[in-house]
């Protein structure tokens, strides 16, 4: 049997991805394992059981004859959306189970680990989409579970530490330049890559203006300035849900931001810190941004508009906000099968978000991906750039 | 003083719009007047009030001198989401204020009637756009006037007649056909026209795929074939906000259906009516249509397919749901003061409707109308085209 | 045929009441008939039917032969909590029914006026109970419609008046004595009387120990003091399910108090009239009362001291809080058909007051009547009276 | 120095009540300890830190000049509603603090329980009340925890076993005789005595009728029939405010009660077990207590009669409702200073439960012990005995 370049990786995507979720937990407390603070939070413990039943019910039932699951009842217990395979918990009673415990959690992780890695020694054709989507899937699951943890830590008056050394933002000042493209016949999405969900396909022609985009993101230092200003007072600004949203919950400043003794603070994975001016602005909604971009006289860029600047600018800081609401590309063809609600259901209420954060693992990022979330989220690495009009 | 054309019929334009609602209450008893029985209805009184503000707000305070209002707290009152004028009541609380009494509204229409036809014997030309404005504005009332009517009625058990001679429906059967319509760059929305909102503006390039779109709207029976055929149960064909949304609800068929000893009937203006298989379904939600949609194998056209294949269609019974969100066209701008917070604050979270229903008044559709609701909502004469890929 | 002393009496306090309904509700618009506020509120209108469908239901449908019912829906309609007599409509939606109109309900009333008139020409011994019941049910009623017109009325920014001569307070300043009253063994309760409510018997012993009482209710000058003294934010003063109540509503002064240029007001049945500090403060939920109670250093009474002192009290402007809960006496006995539903449902949660208010129709208050209300409600006309240990 | 019995039995009581608590954590796992399923639940880890904090505000930093505290956030952390002593969390968010760890909070418990030993070889008189309340407090706290890691296994759909060994009910067939008591004046209430608490005080005179009392509890066997009747759906044996509660909820049988393959089921500590007819029920609310009294015929016995039987009862498997709401007995006086508003503050909306349960702990309980619920809580191990008239 000869072993090809694209098994050998394969074999090590997997490794490398299942080894860095467990490092993503190192610094945890059995503790911050358990609980789910918020309906949009998933406890830890939830994140390696789910991510671990992905390839027992993707890959191991359908491609391994005689596969022994790990316990019966972890196929209900620990789905999410793929509703096709079974009846699903109730999303809100996460963080009341506290069995099974982290320490099955990690031994159904290594049950299903060993089977894998015997499985990837030669895997059919047929099984690879299913591995490397499960692969991908957990690249994901990486991010939301440093956002879930960063939520789950501040919830507590003392500000734990997750690691001393996380950075969450830039070395050094941002290049404070617009960038102008011009407009016309340009294309976006792709159809081929080693690896694409089906939201990025098929790569079509759009029909942009001249537009130009800002080469940073918005700084705390400049979204400072909005709050200062009132900007959260001031309707004008907001979209008129967005308005209702921030009065109801009495939102007036971002998401971590702390002020404590007149100084303005954050709560990082690396604790409480002082605000920085220079770096960017994370944890904001799209409503926020949305109002943002309105007090500065500028617009969000959309989701084409981004994809066709995207070379020319650094990214890679945040999660950015675009204007565009998140629908299917022109063309756009369901998967089939249970894998194929992956991505068709959540194409409404939600706003499409371009690049990565400094939450994404690495290699988890295109120029095509797309990133989705409700416009009122905010526990997400996002930010802000700045496009207009040509 | 010379009187020209276009002077003349504003003139005939305002009356005409302002007799016509007037005649929209005429079936109503006072109690009808009153209430609000849900968050997106608004007492009929509140909306004669509301509109007849619009324009001593908008045009007597800006363009006549001395003009006497009725009365101060009016402008409190019945003011809605202009922000910018004053403080706004709480929405929710329309439904609780018995004060002032319809008699009082009739004799606010009327005060507001003398000095505007006084007005438009010879308006000055920057009035113009504030008058077509309320004008439209009032139009727009007048269809929620009639849905909500609807609404507030059918809160009866014994279900009460607007009006006994209101058609809702077709006369006849109607044709099954899909048209097809090549791709390529087209050109949508509007620059110049009598009136036009900010929102149809600017007319600019979009780039379309080949695609198909049915000559007539889904009807009545194929409805039911999906109702009977556990359309409302087999999670597949739902976005997940959608099935979340009519899973708390107990919702499982379409707003107004009643079944009474075995049979389907419908809650309609002119009373309880026995559902006519060939008539267009109507009070379906965007959730409701794309799950449709997606059972029929077919898809939502976008907006710029409907704006393209409209001269071709017979429309005017329904508003017909769109697969776009409402996002601002490209190169939109807002437009300066009070009145520019008009549509933008609304470019959030709602889906475009397109072409007119039986509620709306002669006069108020365009193609390149953009109507929009949030994708749960239901009390609008909506219906569902079906398009598909070329 | 002769006619008695008691069924002249019977059949002139029926007159007197249906007519007192009436003119409870002269000063309404027919807007006010309507709406439901509030959950606890009932529209006038529904008063107005419901308390005719006693009459219908348990008079001439049961001692009449060959009665029309005015409408085979009112029983439905109209019903409150009589649960054995049918379904029962959804007590949140009362103020969503437009119909039947305050009109037809007027004729409805007519209708059965009529009939109870012949009726009470010669009524049968077994039917006084009923009639009895449904006089002293409307004269409940009656109170309600006056402080949910109060509640109605006081939605409005602009306090409309009810009746600009209606008195809410005391003409002259009150005394400020507390009166002792020996303990031992006293009898509370009543077995006999003209009409008595289930509740009310078996007359009984209760042991008491010695006792004092206000001779005046607290006013509003010494609840401002309790308002100013911070009393609403110590929590010291506060049951732990009263604080919850307060803060989540954010409530820091009695319902229909109004700070206006700087001075204090209430709003009252008069319309917005300046706050009087010798006058009775009232729109007090027993939470307050007994917060109030504390802060004084004083307490409430129970109901039994305050029916044993009631004779040497003068009593009339509110009903007076207890520290009483709503409890059957020793030896209670619940009657028996639908109308034995009456009281015993409501024995939980709720506490006792005692007296009448200037809402209460004449001849509708009794020694030993007992009131009752959950401990949050503040629409009633309800005030506080002081007791301490003897 | 001497050491005296009692000095003596208060270091042991000490002792055993500490590690009895220990004792009833053994066998969870560390995710057991931090999740609030429900409002009413508070976490283990909370209970053990709560419980230990009472020594250290109360007894270790009054009486101990120089003690160390543990960590100053504690004070703010693990108070409760002891809210003179400073600002306190949250009640609802105790589920989503995942720090202190369980560790940290043994180890807070052996640095106040050193310092507590010390202490209690010569602790001041003025002292012994604080610690005796500690104690009573911690053993309170006991029984919570039970019932809370009782609801919390319960979350998880697998019935996780907490003992083995765990027995919930009776070894052999109940006396189903009623036992006859005659009325007259008797004493309940207590003012001397080891420990008491406050509102157990003072002893006084009530006057009862003659009365009779069933000697055993109401059986599983029993409840059976009273579900098979219809009794859950069937109004006239509810209080209205229960209908509501059971209604808005679905509830129709008693929490924990499963029914699995045809045949009634329990969860128990113990894990899932089948229901035995003979066994007390239990998990009842008040409302399903009064509700099932009523369609027994009975009704269920005051406090009074309660304590006055009590002598001839055999008590001690389940907390037995009475129909007395929790008053302050005539004469009541609130302790002074934080600790003063132990049991005042609850006394409104709640109902009297008296004896004790299995998961009572050994000494903490006493003839005129009064505990209290609200009417709807089903969490703690309560049952009904039923009462009659004499």
């Amino acid at each position: 049997m000869e072993i090809t370049a694209s098994e050998v990786s394969i074999q090590s995507m997997y490794k490398t991805t299942r080894a860095l979720t467990k490092r993503i937990t190192e610094p945890l407390e059995i503790e911050d394992f358990v609980v789910q603070p918020a309906r949009f939070v998933s406890p830890p413990k939830w994140h390696l059981a789910h991510t671990t039943w992905f390839f027992e019910q993707f890959v191991l039932e359908r491609f391994v004859e005689g596969y022994q699951c790990f316990h019966p009842e972890f196929k209900f217990l620990f789905n999410s959306y793929y509703l096709k395979v079974g009846d699903v918990p109730e999303r809100d009673c996460r963080g009341f189970m506290t069995r099974p415990t982290v320490k099955t959690i990690m031994e159904y992780r290594e049950h299903v680990d060993e089977a894998m890695e015997s499985f990837l020694i030669d895997p059919p054709e047929e099984s690879l989409f299913f591995i490397k989507t499960g692969i991908n899937h957990e690249q994901q699951h990486q991010e939301l579970m440093l956002t879930d943890i960063k939520y789950i830590l501040a919830q507590h008056p003392l500000y734990p530490v997750y690691r001393k050394d996380f950075k969450e933002g830039y070395e050094a000042e941002p290049d404070y330049d617009f960038l102008s493209i011009s407009g016309g016949v340009h294309q976006i999405g792709a159809d081929t890559a080693l690896f694409l969900y089906d939201n990025e396909k098929p790569r079509h022609e759009v029909m942009l203006r001249d537009f130009k985009i800002a080469r940073k993101l918005v700084t705390n230092g400049e979204y400072l300035q909005f709050v200062k200003d009132g900007g959260y007072e001031k309707t004008g600004f907001w979209h008129s849900d967005a308005r209702e949203f921030i009065e109801n919950r009495g939102i007036k400043k971002p998401l971590y931001w702390v002020e404590k003794d007149g100084e303005w603070h954050r709560f990082s994975l690396a604790g409480l810190v002082k605000l920085k001016n220079h770096e960017p602005v994370t944890h904001i909604s799209h409503y926020e941004a949305f109002a943002f971009a309105e007090w500065s006289g500028k617009r969000l860029p959309t989701e084409a508009e981004w994809e066709v600047a995207a070379p020319e600018l650094k990214t890679g800081l945040r999660w950015e906000h675009t204007s565009s609401p998140y629908t299917p590309y022109p063309g756009y063809q369901k998967p089939e099968g249970a894998i194929g609600e992956y991505n068709g259901k959540f194409m409404i209420n939600q706003m499409v978000c371009r690049g990565h954060s400094v939450a994404t693992p690495k290699g988890h990022s295109r120029r095509t991906y797309r990133n989705f979330f409700h416009p009122e989220m905010r526990w997400q690495f996002t930010g802000i750039r700045l496009a207009g009009d040509g």
